[in-house]
């Protein structure tokens, strides 16, 4: 567009070919301040997704981990009566953890992650394969995050309404400290799973921008 | 700044920008035959990788749909001491409800992706947004096909251990074959999961082969 107020005398053919060749050279000096900041905001945002996946994982790890709930059942039915105490923790139930397990993983991931996008803000370079190895380890870690969010919520469903068929009984009416915990808990991580989703999509879009079309 | 660079060698530009002239349309001609092979194999993996998954969904699903199994176990006290059958099937458990309806889903996304990817193949057109759609749609997929292998997973190994903390008895003791079609459909259900991560994999690869160095 610039082109067009520089040469008035020069014929029409070649008034053709200079603009675009003259455009290209203009496209690459004024490439970085334009491409600049929407990679920069690209880098920005996840920064932010993945603070925000540290938060949500510690969060679940944490709340998940002070759900100890001991509750009196009753008293014993002899002297001297002493009342019968029983504790209900996350440790009593190996889906839980894995739970623990798995998001404790996923915390150290995207701080670790985070650390290398905040680098990657103030250095920009190999950022296509950053990306893509990003959006692998992303993948890889939404399915433990899943997996671990399914399995609770499933032990927890259990706890909620028990399962007659089998006989298992609820525990939720005993425990509810417990339960609210758990279900808290299984909350965040569905929330850490989305903003790994939300991740994969950013950087899948990054990439693509990328591509000429 | 572009203006001082203008002035002087005005005619380099237009000396270096006929050879990038000429070899654009040589780079047309050539590109067809070198991008040609390894984009169909892309596809034909891609094609392979969605009809395993299918396989996969399918299998989980039958083999979890006739896990029924119906078991005596015992007499009735009193005359006419009828034996007394139970029975356990998939869809006493709320859990593995949710295994099968997630499975059947990603059998459908499978099939109708499977089916888009094959037109790619015969079509070889905006295959970039394709991709980008593809590696979002995966995502969402092995999300909830991660989910479901969780849940299913939680509750089969309360099934097959117990939990003496809350009095949940082991099932699997009584219900064998049950639990064997269970634990079985648990096991394909993981492979697809993985078939999943895989597709966004190939999918980002294909993506970054197509961004210039």
């Amino acid at each position: 567009m610039a082109s067009t107020t520089d040469d008035k005398p020069a014929p029409e053919p070649e008034k053709v070919a200079p603009p675009t060749e003259k455009a290209a050279p203009e496209m690459e000096k004024a490439a970085p301040p334009p491409e600049g900041p929407p990679r920069d905001r690209f880098v920005v945002v996840d920064v932010f997704l993945r603070l925000l996946l540290f938060a949500c994982s510690v969060v679940a790890v944490v709340v998940m981990v002070t759900s100890k709930q001991t509750k009196m059942l009753g008293r014993l039915p002899v002297a001297p009566f002493s009342p019968v105490f029983k504790q209900a923790k996350f440790n009593h139930s190996p889906a839980l953890i894995y739970f623990v397990a798995a998001l404790s993983v996923a915390g150290l991931y995207s701080l670790i992650t985070a650390a290398v996008s905040f680098l990657a803000l103030l250095k920009p370079s190999c950022s296509t394969k950053m990306i893509a190895h990003f959006v692998i380890f992303d993948v890889l870690m939404l399915g433990i995050v899943a997996a671990a969010a399914g399995t609770a919520g499933g032990v927890a469903y259990i706890g909620y309404k028990g399962n007659s068929h089998v006989m298992w009984n609820k525990v939720c009416n005993v425990y509810d400290m417990f339960c609210h915990h758990v279900a808290a808990s299984h909350g965040v991580s569905l929330v850490a799973s989305v903003v790994l989703v939300l991740l994969v999509i950013l950087s899948v879009y990054s990439l693509s921008k990328k591509i000429p079309k």
